[in-house]
């Protein structure tokens, strides 16, 4: 389902064929933003003709601007300046949290251009609320698109686990979802012809961070996602670990305290979900149960952090148990980096020194050398950063076969 | 430093010239026997007139050798079969185990030839007496060697953590070796003018289950080996992983019990190794601390599998924390296989229960679904397999070159 981004070098070395440079090409203008054609001929190991031929094609679909750049080029002669068009393809990429969907219209070259949200209060299934909604959303973003362009795809993100393939939602424990036809149900309510492709949210924040975050670069990466539940994408050598059936990287149901682990949405008892998620967090602070919320959790992070002895008690607490499931991961892995997302992020900022103390207690040294812990460099749009690609990857594996299909 | 295994219909496909297909053609017939030609174009997508000018020129190099079948080819005309050829390329393998060193000459097409094998007590860095006795083994196996039989390459497995490259040992704690040049000093010492290439024994005996054991295929498979330590290989679509410097797949040192752990080698408490290896079993089990090794911890086993209530208990109570690790493990991997060698075979065949129970209770039905749990097929040689495999890399990518580079 995801399209790894290999090394542009490595794809142009092919002999299949023009769709795939094509491809590789726009790829690398949607990701890293406008390049000289001398630029991409270095980085594709192409040479300026063959670059020529693809950008005119491009072009002519109207996907990439070509432009004078304002200074001379390295021969002297000025190579053109290419740009991805943010104004003839986009996508629609929505994500579903427990507390709040969100739509998004997102163009070529990764820009938000608009967007809207809904926050909702955490009730039973319904399925037909939350597509409703989003439905509504898309249509409405889809409208307002300017003319001329065109929905190259759909992505969303959604809080649980999902078949690939089909976007069904197979788990979605905080939403009490179990097999419920989300991908489809969306699409038939957008009624844009376009299918909806649908990843989990912590795979697709590990995807976005990796392309476009903290983690550009960094073939082995862990991301750490929280919710209300806390979820992760693992990226291996640059491809994202799926595992057999597509259910891979659930790391926030490894067991970290077996003993007396508080009980978790699964059903079991010390998942790491359980002792660093939200509720862990807020009833260590004393908080009631009413009290809920990413907005909570920041509240008791900034407190601990000015200070306030409770709250720093809390942290500290919820840290100790994220250090140990950081330290395994990493003793797993090898990764580059861990980049902390959602509410992990604020966890981990406010409970550095404890996960830092931890990953020096069990980490082996040649492990720990290497590295970096980060937060998500993309905020809380991780997720519908992730979306949106899901929704690009059609276009960027065969860019004119896919304008052409949607102009007819 | 681990040469995929790639589909050899993809191989095939590629424009990379004869000798990626030589290759592919030789390391399919290595892993699976004999196949007639007529398979060997089915398998990897060539016509049949291609695969003959591979065969003709393998078998003029002496790797393989062609006869007539017994009965008729599908078309009516006898398809040639092609068999490696066992007495024309070999390797030497060597393990390093903490309480034995083997040595093995392997051939084309992984048979073992002849071997050699040393117990040894549990003592301190002694890289000079492991690499002279290693080393006296293996000149001593290619001395034996029928004339015309070529030496290819060598492998060793060892019971630590190798740094890629160069075949140094950066830790090896139950030989407490850190920093060991090993595998420069064993090509010094054996001086057949080959490298030695090292890997990790967890590592290479998944390697080796994934290539000819219980396996084969699944491309997403965990394979947890014991020795004196638990060590772990992981292969995530049909790729070991090795992280970002070669160090990953350290699963022994996932912390299941944070609590009251047992204390580790390495420094930590309550790492997987600490709570479910050889100590631990045979502490459990009331022995002495002079009682060790994998005979000691087998006879806990079948004592508790006839019925005696105190091994009983003990192969129950290290099963239980197997059966947390293995259920983060599956959680994290989605694997289709998770293979038990060294002790963890034995440990897993009498604590099956309690394996099963834990991931009953820890692991989501969506991954619980596919995974099967197995021992290895290859028994006590998992490791020495590996060490094989590692040896014939160079050959399997280059086939005529090494062959000339070895007959010149």
């Amino acid at each position: 389902m995801l399209t790894s981004p290999t090394a542009p070098g490595a794809e142009a070395a092919s002999d299949e064929g023009p769709r795939r440079n094509l491809g590789a090409l726009l790829r690398r203008l949607h990701l890293a933003g406008p390049m000289s054609r001398a630029e991409l001929a270095e980085e594709m190991n192409l040479n300026r003709s063959t670059i020529m031929a693809l950008t005119t094609r491009l072009s002519a679909a109207g996907l990439v601007r070509e432009r004078q750049p304002g200074g001379l080029g390295r021969s002297g002669r000025p190579s053109l300046v290419v740009t991805p068009a943010a104004d003839r393809a986009y996508v629609l990429a929505f994500d579903v949290a427990v507390d709040r969907l969100t739509a998004a219209r997102v163009s070529l070259g990764g820009q938000v251009q608009d967007r809207r949200i809904a926050t909702r209060s955490r009730s039973g299934p319904d399925l037909d609320a939350v597509v409703g909604v989003l439905a509504e959303f898309g249509r409405d973003l889809h409208r307002a698109a300017r003319p001329g362009a065109v929905c190259v795809g759909v992505g969303a993100s959604y809080c649980g686990m999902i078949r690939p393939g089909d976007g069904t939602v197979r788990y979605g424990p905080y939403l009490g979802w179990v097999d419920q036809a989300f991908g489809t149900e969306l699409r038939d309510q957008l009624g844009l012809g376009l299918p909806v492709r649908v990843g989990n949210e912590a795979h697709l924040g590990a995807w976005a961070e990796y392309l476009r975050g903290a983690g550009v670069g960094v073939r082995n990466l862990i991301y750490l996602h929280g919710d209300v539940g806390v979820g992760g994408g693992i990226i291996v050598g640059g491809e994202a670990l799926d595992g057999e059936s597509g259910y891979g990287s659930e790391l926030g149901h490894m067991v970290v305290n077996p003993h007396d682990g508080r009980p978790c949405s699964c059903g079991a008892r010390g998942c790491l979900e359980a002792e660093v998620g939200e509720r862990a967090l807020l009833d260590e602070a004393g908080l009631p149960a009413d009290v809920i919320g990413r907005e909570a959790v920041r509240d008791v992070v900034e407190a601990a952090l000015r200070g306030d002895p409770a709250s720093r008690r809390a942290v500290d607490h919820v840290g100790d148990w994220l250090g140990i499931g950081v330290a395994n991961l990493i003793n797993l892995f090898n990764p580059g980096m861990l980049v902390f997302g959602g509410i992990m992020r604020d966890v981990y900022l406010g409970a550095r020194e404890r996960v830092d103390r931890r990953i020096a207690a069990h980490v082996l040294p040649v492990s720990r050398h290497r590295v970096r812990l980060e937060v998500a460099a993309l905020g809380d749009d991780t997720t519908l950063a992730g979306a949106a690609e899901l929704g690009f990857a059609d276009l960027l594996a065969n860019p004119l076969g896919v304008m052409a299909s949607l102009d007819a």
